[in-house]
């Protein structure tokens, strides 16, 4: 039951590392506490290993990955998958500059992701098909939509069997895959994408229930994605006159900070494929 | 008509390049979604020229520059020239360390830049003159009252013209000048100045606003820092008991999210020198 | 009287130059503004000793420190050294990695400390003893409780004697001791640390205090210390349903912006030990 993962975050508490893009680490670091995780973020190549020790998940984000930040990822990957810790993927802008694509794969063939979360065009990138990412957003072409949903889950799963991650495809449907299963979710709002970062505070999110969730990773994924939607939801419900995006950031990350398992739970919509 | 500049960014859209400091960063990409573009982040010299290129305009602001991302903002500089696509130079702090006069003048010798964006202080020293810079915030000396406009708006045209770009001197007075006409602007709240960042945030959006404008940059120009002006308008009216600058943060930032074309037409107050 | 610091501030203005981590740093930037003093960031190694040098105070923060910036925390604390202004560090994680403790300790070797800010796991780390820091958060396990109140007290004596700094460790109970005096104090909320950042932010603005109130460092100190619990008592007092944690966290920097000597005098918890 996805309450259960809520809930196991809560009473269990998750420590994440995150190196993650300057752009958006903020509402990261503030949406992990908001679920009951802790951040920490460090991006040395001499310092992230040892904080990559004491935590029990990494989030890789290479949102703004650099010359100095990307030996860090490596070196932190590797040293969480010696330790079993839980390691997430957040391929930013994969597809959009070589570097982005290179690290991106390089990344997948030193390190083992226990998830790989990212937009269509991301993901297409990686899987080496016909991503046609445009900056950070997913390309309109690339969307998976009711009409196309039937080859955007085919697609997932072949994905994650072929990395051996769980994958998830977060766009207006969302997609969580092990290679066997696939949740459908059909949580979310479209102007979360009016609002930078809801999809790298997922990843951060994510890597916290992955860890306080060892025990069914590929539920805790689901749940963290349909937390995410729900809380646009949520937040959207409480816009008032006047309100923006801005106030829209806020509210979502009150939702995360405010919802409880029976929320979660009761307001979930997906179905498993 | 301003109305038109917003009404076709909105339409059209505009993917921005930003190499920019990481202290608003956040809030610059906020702004620029809120205005109808769309923000990527990228300075390290691998990977940025290629960002330039996907993208329709470059935002250089060297509020953190350092030694990563000073051949960063070169190498985008030069990629977006040869591209034809649009760049502003927002100079944070030129005048406060001999780093940033550097780097700023420096990059005006070697790119061509569409718009300048500062505080007067930052702008009176990229001009070789009196720029008395006091950390990042104008000096009370430098700045362009009703009682000064006349030499400002000289000021303003003559530096436009010595550098070929367009020059937006803001403050409590902002000054847009093409060396030709020059834009006296009076929106804005004096309150704006207790929050970090809205000089970052309005050079973020104006780049999206050439993107979407290449016909007419000038007012273009005009029109966005009308926008923030009246944004800090409109925000502030919003504002109830208790708020402080962080809530008018948002307050701004959600007022460029929901105007519309006739609001900004109605509410810019603007006279053409 | 605790007002008179506030008051000070408000009247003399202080620019601060921040070495901080890109996590927090706008809303330390923004706490800055609302207390009354001026940010300025910058952390090249070329740029940061000139920006030291028009500032009044520097806050050096480690808690995203790498190759680049940690040089530029020596040079530009050496320098406000040599120019007699205020410098604060706050050694965010020390215990957490070796290149945390150590470049904290090596600063303190080097640099003279006008103020250290931490938790008491941090502090204890620095202070060469059992210090048991688990991320970025004091260990449940070094909590100064009531119970432990006489321990700490003495050792926050002990450490700013040992040191020569004025010592702040701050959690549920706060201390500040110059090795003679120490402040014991009681206000702010246990849901500030649902926040990211609430520590960045009163090490930013301790050091604006510090700036505007030379004549008594000591009290300008637990004033800060004061003010930014008082600031989580209002900001809690002013929540609405459906506000979580990302709410809280504007509302506390409203509360600083707003807050006046009366309330801080009146609203400040604290007995001298």
């Amino acid at each position: 039951m996805l309450r259960d993962r809520l809930n196991q975050l809560r009473k269990r508490g998750a420590l994440v590392h995150n190196i993650t893009n300057y752009v958006t680490v903020n509402d990261v670091a503030n949406v992990i506490l908001a679920c009951g995780g802790s951040p920490i973020m460090s991006d040395d190549t001499e310092d992230a290993p040892d904080i990559t020790s004491i935590c029990g998940g990494l989030n890789i984000n290479i949102g703004t990955l650099n010359h100095n930040t990307i030996p860090a990822m490596f070196a932190s990957g590797k040293r969480a998958n010696e330790l079993g810790h839980k390691v997430l993927l957040d391929p930013v802008g994969a597809g959009a500059s070589s570097l982005r694509t290179k690290t991106a794969l390089d990344l997948m063939d030193q390190v083992h992701f226990d998830v790989i979360r990212g937009n269509i065009s991301e993901i297409r990138t990686l899987a080496g098909g016909s991503g046609r990412t445009q900056g950070v957003d997913a390309n309109a072409l690339d969307a998976v939509t009711e009409d196309t949903l039937d080859e955007g889950v085919a697609f997932a799963k072949s994905f994650a069997n072929s990395c051996g991650s769980i994958v998830a495809v977060t766009g207006a449907i969302d997609l969580v895959s092990d290679g066997g299963k696939c949740y459908v979710i059909r949580n979310g709002r479209p102007e979360m994408g009016r609002i930078t970062g809801t999809g790298c505070q997922l990843s951060g999110m994510t890597t916290a229930y992955l860890v306080a969730n060892q025990d069914d990773m590929l539920e805790a994924t689901a749940a963290s994605v349909c937390a995410m939607g729900l809380a646009g939801e949520i937040g959207w419900a409480n816009m008032q006159p006047g309100d923006g995006n801005s106030t829209y950031r806020n509210r979502i990350i009150d939702a995360i900070c405010n919802m409880t398992g029976e929320q979660l739970e009761k307001g979930a919509k997906y179905e498993i494929r």
